[in-house]
């Protein structure tokens, strides 16, 4: 059995020295540049730390784990040009750098490579690899068109918001641990705990996410505290405002869009978070999605020191303040 | 057997009312409008073509047909944001008429459906297929990249450019024709030969186009003649004329990039390719990849009349005036 450091050490000693390489130099550099600066590599280490859990053999599991991390990074650069990003973990995006085409083209690549790793995932599993695989990417571009179609909607639920970011950010932490599951061969029943255990991770993860935008402290979070405000975000805060909102409260919000004063315009918006409790109430719900996947990972049936990498992982994740 | 038309028929019939379906209509409406506008549907024809020269069963190869006209859309949605294009086979394009961000992630979804139907290929040939297809999908990439990079440059060589629009263009009409003939498990030997028979076909094909925007008759050609001189797009005819141009003719050439009177400019240019008879060169080029093809064609050893249909779908593309 791995600890996480160790599953991380496999991972990188595997693919660190990986170049990705096929064409022109210039569509290469920034591809390898992307895959080098790809931040936590939660994904595959997710992924391995599933396959392990079911003492499956982690040689079998490094190709699928460096595609979903190809996959994933390849989604990152294409979001950053819809999102006209310029800088994604402290470095300039590719599209920033290299220019729109470049980017796309990037990111096409990237695409194609994922495949191409997942190809070489062994044939006893394959299929059940692929379906999970290609059902989490469906899903994941269905995401990001909601998440554009609610920028231009004021009616957007709570509960269309849950399962946009679902779909957005929980299906790949979901699948990547499923994908273990399922290349160590463990039961359908086992393969859908875990897979549960990833979603409500990555519900109680992206939740975080907008808690800590507006909430979290600016040295930490290492970025400007309140920019979902500044942008008008429909975060899971500002949506539970909203629609928790007396009259009065929602005319203040509603003033406060197209407030251009940045401090008035976040310090407005806080007031009103004050008076709702959005952030005892997004503490709440972080919380309870932190439960259910415990929950999910205590059903799964394999002896409990077992877990204890996967504990870890979640626990990090529900802790971090950045 | 079937003929050019059987086959075409039997492929619509099929795909005709297949929608592609996950996710928000405002990301399947644009698919779905994008694939019934596509055209001659050359790939996925070819593809079936493959299939029953070698006595194939056509409904093993259905599904990878579709998948390559899927990647080919895919394509053309991302290239004509990369070319700020407005008009795509006389409709608006994705990037026009639904925005950048849009067109990424419709290019994206197709990209992902194209892979989920190729998994339907039977598993006989499962693996080969996926290689071929990767192949080429990587090649076409790369080509878009050497294309992009070629902009940027003086010194580019006929024989790059060959490489370049082998890549961007050829490489997918030989991948479509190869996979139909390991669908119907043809040897390895009739596979390189129909692909050789794709390749040459679509320099054949990809020449002929740089051909009629110069010299077509514009109301045929269905756009206005001296599109890429306009562009200073480095077209084969650019390429040749400028590598055999002596001193004057060069500079007659680079003055007339920044030549601002589109008359003078294009009129400017077809003269230097009159007096280096460009256009004889160029006809002379395109038979020698047609020839090339039909030879290709003649040594795979089946009944000569099982090819009258890739005879004929090669004679329409060499014969066509738009």
């Amino acid at each position: 059995m791995y600890n996480l450091s160790e599953i991380t050490a496999l991972y990188d000693e595997r693919f660190n020295k990986n170049q990705l390489n096929f064409g022109p130099e210039s569509l290469y550099e920034p591809i390898n540049q992307t895959m080098a600066n790809s931040g936590k590599r939660i994904r595959p280490v997710l992924l391995l730390l599933a396959c392990d859990l079911f003492k499956g053999n982690l040689n079998d599991a490094l190709n699928a784990a460096f595609a979903i991390e190809i996959f994933h990074n390849f989604t990152l650069v294409h979001d950053d040009i819809m999102d006209a990003a310029d800088i994604r973990r402290n470095k300039p995006t590719v599209y920033k750098q290299y220019g729109l085409n470049s980017a796309i083209l990037v990111g096409d690549a990237m695409h194609l490579h994922a495949f191409n790793n997942l190809l070489k995932v062994p044939a006893f599993c394959f299929s059940e690899v692929m379906k999970t695989f290609s059902t989490a990417a469906l899903e994941i571009i269905a995401g990001q068109q909601m998440d554009m179609d609610f920028e231009k909607r004021n009616d957007v639920t709570v509960n269309e918001y849950l399962k946009m970011i679902e779909y957005k950010t929980s299906v790949l932490l979901a699948a990547a641990l499923k994908m273990g599951a399922i290349i160590s061969d463990a039961n359908t029943q086992e393969q859908e705990r875990i897979y549960n255990f990833g979603l409500n991770l990555g519900l109680a993860f992206q939740i975080k996410d907008d808690y800590l935008d507006t909430f979290g402290e600016g040295e930490k979070v290492g970025k400007k505290i309140g920019g979902d405000i500044l942008r008008n975000k429909k975060t899971y805060l500002w949506l539970t405002a909203w629609n928790q909102a007396n009259e009065a409260q929602k005319q203040t919000l509603e003033n406060l869009l197209s407030e251009t004063n940045e401090t008035q315009k976040i310090d407005g918006v806080l007031s009103v978070f004050k008076e709702l409790k959005i952030k005892e109430q997004t503490e709440k719900i972080i919380q309870h999605y932190y439960d259910l996947a415990l929950h999910n990972l205590e059903t799964i049936t394999v002896k409990d020191e077992r877990k204890t990498p996967l504990r870890n992982i979640a626990l990090m994740l529900q802790q971090r303040e950045y």
